[in-house]
């Protein structure tokens, strides 16, 4: 274990950062607030662009790619939109940078001004919109099922590695239909495929609910999320679903001759999910020895270190390490055989588990006479040695289990810290002591939930989709309510 | 045959647009400059992605993300980058809106303007290597090897769909390494990926060699490209990689420690291509029936049509062809079955002709009765009628055939429009006569390749790779020249 970074207990925030900088994850850029991904964090998002790009295939739908530039003026169009996302974001004004005529480098070219200032798309409901517009004229052209890939700026004031960056990457599906329950069906249908892949892929069991109409989407009639929790008891919004209704219809004027003749707005959905989810899967399953990553989403599922004290020991070891390793490609594993010479099999041994390899193998000369291999699982730390001849089988095995393992433990934990309070004490006292989700009354205002979130920063996380009604008195205004809503401290 | 869009012969301009829209690969958008890319044409450039990221990872590579935004005094430190690239770019100066007092929506923030512009990256050779300064201190951090999917910046005056747009999609590879020839030798071996990948997949042969200085990517010490011919005898550049030698180690104080123990700069290459490849697609292939795909890169390989006239036949038909889409399947063909009762048979041919669908299947109920199938090729427009049983051999099969064809149909046009000119009589005749590639003897001094641009249009496209050493004259000067170069009027 490498002692030079912190604990979860010592400090969160920086084991975090420890694990995002060490595992060569991202790092800083020149650029305030803006990251670099670096190979192994953009390898993680790639086998989540994947995977996800393979669900939004399997439930109809086609990538298309639009302008990076939207238009100012197309952000007054939807009331709600423009509050919520046109202040805060990057303007582009000129079109041409000059030679400083006092010989500084160059200076913005004044006489290249925008007609109209261009802002970079912070979320491009807007431009596609404005788009669809030309798409759509009869029912005949309707669902639009369109998906983009792409990266979005919001100026955030205070930015965090993946969690909260200037710039980020994600994907953001657009879809235009003939109505209101095909759409809010496509709502529940893509935040199903969010909880799916947030479960089954990132082995993070997660919460799904809608909105409060204060954490609600700029220009949403209603927003759906899947909320997770991360292991120092904050909740982590890690997708979202909205159901637009026939507002941004309405803002961009696309309109479309329904099978009964009549001229109608086509109704709206949109959802997104982003290189934040690279965050979560961090905070989720790492441990003080550095990062855990499930092994459907590890770049490297496993490793292989040969062990050897002279180069006629290397030659006859890394000869059965290669074995070794075809046998795993041969079961479809993301196999390396780390057989440099410039490191020692100790510093290797570091360097993965820290990056979270899920499965370490290593062959020594005894292993060699043996017909052995030492196997170990980054998940428990266990090691064991097992018959050479059994590694393909066992490390095959071990993706399933290591995979389901991670999902039970994440589980455990929400469930140890889902707590229900009932005074407003006890709803203080649990988040200062505990933190986790909270289970508790409401009256629905927006005003009492304002008040919650100034008291404590405790925000609701959502309205769960499959609670059950209890009627009960808010835990803050002591006014009657008629079911438990979600409260945590979020990211 | 749709009898509402240009041929190449009436007018070649209007011939390519209109394919770009009535095959519904892109469209401008609301942003000047910027292109919406539909879903069909983004299937296609996926399709090219994922070629090109297996070769680039087979060749070692892996990819990474740098940001959008690069500090306007970063282009100031090469200084040949900077005459090249900082001039015609966004500029981002503020970052934030406000409601306008006067209430006509949002305006700019003068309040919030940045102390140093942010240029949207045109390329990103100097964030990038500012980035690399963290990661090298020694040989032993050598080569890095990174590839980086993008958007970029240019704010190009005259733009045209996928061939030259304000934004666009590429791959920028960077790479880092301990001596200049192992930096060629990674040049030529990008180079030679991309050349493959042209003939192989896009079925397009080109030319490999080297720009003159005039030519050349500002601040690359050499520049070797790919060159393709298109169909009305116009050159397209369809790729370059570069040999940067240390000029951007310099520029960005990046340098390692070698295993002798000096202190020396890193040496650099940077390779790209980008969605102008779609447009070379369309270009090279497509005839006056509308677009003509390679089966390689076609997002739906093969279609299958139903014949009927009744909702009896209807059923028996389908039934039929969804036997065979089954069978094309099993082979792993991308194949679609239209069974939409909405369009008329006829209808549908012209649609997937025109969006160059490489094989159509249409069954009828005399071919159920027969146990047969008509097989139609998009690239000669060929039919037959084959046994049924025979479909999935024959689509297989065919999609060989097809992509083999239609390189030798693109080498045989390249052949027959590439002449020797020897006088400049010659070489202007052979120009406004037939344009295509020529093979000119050229003094090699940038004054003759300025005057020869300025009197024909006609530039050098590059230097061949592997031409043989042949004295002659230059065909505008008359002085001495060691062997012949490649000009072209080009896009």
């Amino acid at each position: 274990m490498a002692k030079d970074f912190s604990t979860r207990e010592e400090n969160y925030s920086k084991w975090y950062n420890d694990i995002v900088q060490r595992a060569g994850l991202a790092e800083s850029s020149a650029v305030r607030g803006c990251m670099v991904i670096k190979p192994y964090g953009y390898a993680i998002w790639e086998k989540m662009q994947a995977a996800l790009d393979k669900m939004f295939k399997d439930t109809g739908h086609a990538n298309a790619y639009f302008p990076l530039f939207i238009p100012k003026s197309f952000f007054s169009r939807e009331a709600d939109h423009v509050e919520g996302f046109a202040k805060e974001c990057a303007v582009v004004t000129h079109y041409r940078l000059k030679n400083d005529p006092e010989g500084k480098g160059v200076i913005v070219d004044e006489d290249a001004k925008l007609e109209e200032e261009l802002v970079i798309r912070p979320t491009s409901e807007t431009i596609i919109w404005d788009t669809y517009r030309q798409w759509v004229q009869s029912y005949r052209d309707l669902p639009i099922l369109v998906n983009q890939w792409a990266n979005v700026v919001r100026w955030e004031m205070r930015t965090r590695m993946f969690l909260r960056t200037a710039e980020f990457l994600w994907q953001e599906g657009h879809t235009a239909h003939a109505t209101k329950e095909e759409a809010l069906e496509e709502t529940y249908r893509m935040l199903d495929v969010y909880a799916d892949f947030a479960e089954n892929f990132m082995a993070i069991p997660v919460i799904r609910g809608s909105k409060s109409e204060n954490e609600r989407f700029a220009g949403a009639v209603e927003t759906f999320c899947i909320e997770a929790l991360m292991q120092d008891g904050k909740a982590l919004q890690a997708g979202t679903s909205h159901f637009l209704g026939q507002n941004f219809a309405k803002a961009f004027d696309v309109k479309f001759a329904s099978k009964e003749g009549n001229l109608e707005h086509v109704w709206a959905t949109s959802w997104g999910v982003s290189t934040r989810l690279v965050g979560a899967l961090i905070m989720a399953h790492s441990d003080d020895h550095g990062l855990v990553l499930p092994p459907k989403l590890a770049p490297i599922q496993a490793v292989i270190v040969p062990i050897y004290k002279n180069s006629g020991q290397y030659e006859t070891v890394c000869n059965k390490a290669r074995e070794v390793k075809e046998a795993l490609e041969k079961r479809g594993i993301l196999v390396k055989l780390d057989d440099r010479d410039t490191h020692k099999p100790g510093w290797k041994f570091n360097e993965y588990e820290f990056k979270g390899v899920p499965v370490r193998l290593s062959i020594g000369p005894r292993d060699v006479e043996n017909g052995t291999v030492e196997i170990a699982r980054r998940d428990t730390l266990e090691k064991e040695v097992i018959s050479i001849d059994q590694a393909g089988q066992a490390v095959e095995a071990l993706m399933t289990e290591i995979q389901q393992h991670l999902f039970r433990r994440a589980l455990a934990f929400r469930e140890e810290n889902t707590r229900m309070a009932d005074s407003w004490e006890s709803f203080n006292r649990i988040l200062d002591e505990k933190g986790g989700f909270i289970l508790a009354h409401w009256d629905g205002t927006a005003e009492t939930e304002q008040k919650i979130k100034e008291e404590t920063k405790a925000t609701i996380r959502c309205i769960l989709l499959d609670e059950n009604k209890e009627s009960g008195k808010c835990v803050y205004s002591g006014k009657p309510s008629g079911r438990r809503v979600l409260f945590a401290r979020a990211y």
